[in-house]
């Protein structure tokens, strides 16, 4: 493993915020590790259903996860507000890998880096489907270079 | 069982907002009841810090949760944003009711209402302490009358 | 408010036991309290599906909670694992109050009391439902006199 | 990215069993991407605490969480029991790969593999330390060859 290193936010296309609970954070007082997944993926589907690309409750695709990684630079604390940024990796014929850095509110640099594969697919069949164009045409707004 | 009517944000001392996760719908498309808890937690608890009353790491006192409850009268739903409402019911020798109305962003009603009763122990010995005088001041500015 | 006392597990009809995580303490070292509604909510559902009540992915008739509230008397702490009884209180039209004791395992007291209340509805049209016969007579076997 | 492929249990040298709750599946009734890490982390501590090594309240060492990862195969869906199965890969001078493989009950092939790197630091000051003695003689325990 060569592990990353931590990026600036203009690394990012597109950004959120988002609050952190609570709940939270664990007994060591730092927002539990699975938790980042939380932020990574509420970044990820917020961005689809800005951009009407998702329709949570009738849309024929749906994205299903199969892989997901994170690195963690620097803890994150609740009550701490985050931004995360969000970029476009691969594009395949029926998969996105989506890259998404999590901030500290007034942080340089990244507190964390995640990423997940959508694998998209018939919400019915679960068999994988080739992306749409218009979605296609929005993921590459996505891309950093 | 009375049950309670919604009502509105002016009923409230004090608010913040917070922002809701794709995990927080369940399979009905609606956040999960459990979730609301987390709201209501996370709008009291930012009140204390913000007041400089909880000292998260080395605060002599505690609040330990005695009693919950909540009323759902509308769903809410990611991504909604939330702004919670906060007053304070009864304050006690060593306890405070604590209730948290839950907002859509833009609805004039309140999608729930929950309480807690934290009772104040000390972090070693668990026993319950007297709410210090500077706590029972900050504590009557959530009263609405 | 009548604070309730901690009742042993012959007072539920029906038991189930469910595993704690690394994440459900808080800072504190304990079990956080909206965590419990998680719990809760496992049971009831748990019991459903037993019963071949409830319909996950096709059923025409969903389960919303309008009302919950727990009492907590004694923390629960993860790595515990917990013992649920469940039962029913009252059965209306439409409506079911379902209430479920959480159980240190070893432990004769309740470390906690909660409820929730169900109103059934049309799954499509959000419209609250008679409760089928079927239902109501298993539901008639969680009373505990 | 290499995928990897689905393992049998028995590639694991110690395994834990563990519940679903009704809030880990999201709205297409499988559970969350997130909630393999709550599941991961629980087995990692649950060892770690079963061995004694891990004292939540007083422990001089606490492991931080530098890196984690997922491969998702099948779904996991409530209420399925889950059979987490537990080995150790490289082993540094203050930080532990832990994998962990998540089987459905009665499942051969893991429905999900995943991993984290804990750096083991101390408590107060949160720099790394050199991983105990007794600590490394267990963690030699859960290699698989």
């Amino acid at each position: 493993m060569t592990r990353p290193t931590p990026q600036t936010l203009d690394a990012y296309a597109w950004t959120s915020t988002m609050t952190t609970r609570w709940r939270d954070n664990d007994l060591f007082g730092h927002v539990n590790n699975a938790v980042y997944y939380e932020y990574i993926d509420t970044a990820v589907n917020r961005w689809l259903l800005d951009q009407g690309l998702l329709d949570i409750e009738k849309g024929a695709t749906v994205g299903l996860v199969v892989d997901s990684g994170c690195a963690y630079f620097a803890p994150i604390v609740y009550p701490d507000d985050i931004i995360a940024g969000l970029r476009v990796g691969r594009i395949g014929g029926s998969s996105v890998r989506y890259e998404v850095g999590l901030f500290r509110q007034g942080s340089e640099a990244a507190a964390a880096q995640g990423h997940f594969v959508h694998v998209y697919v018939d919400r019915a069949t679960h068999r994988p489907v080739e992306i749409p164009s218009d979605w296609r045409a929005a993921l590459e707004t996505l891309r950093t270079g």
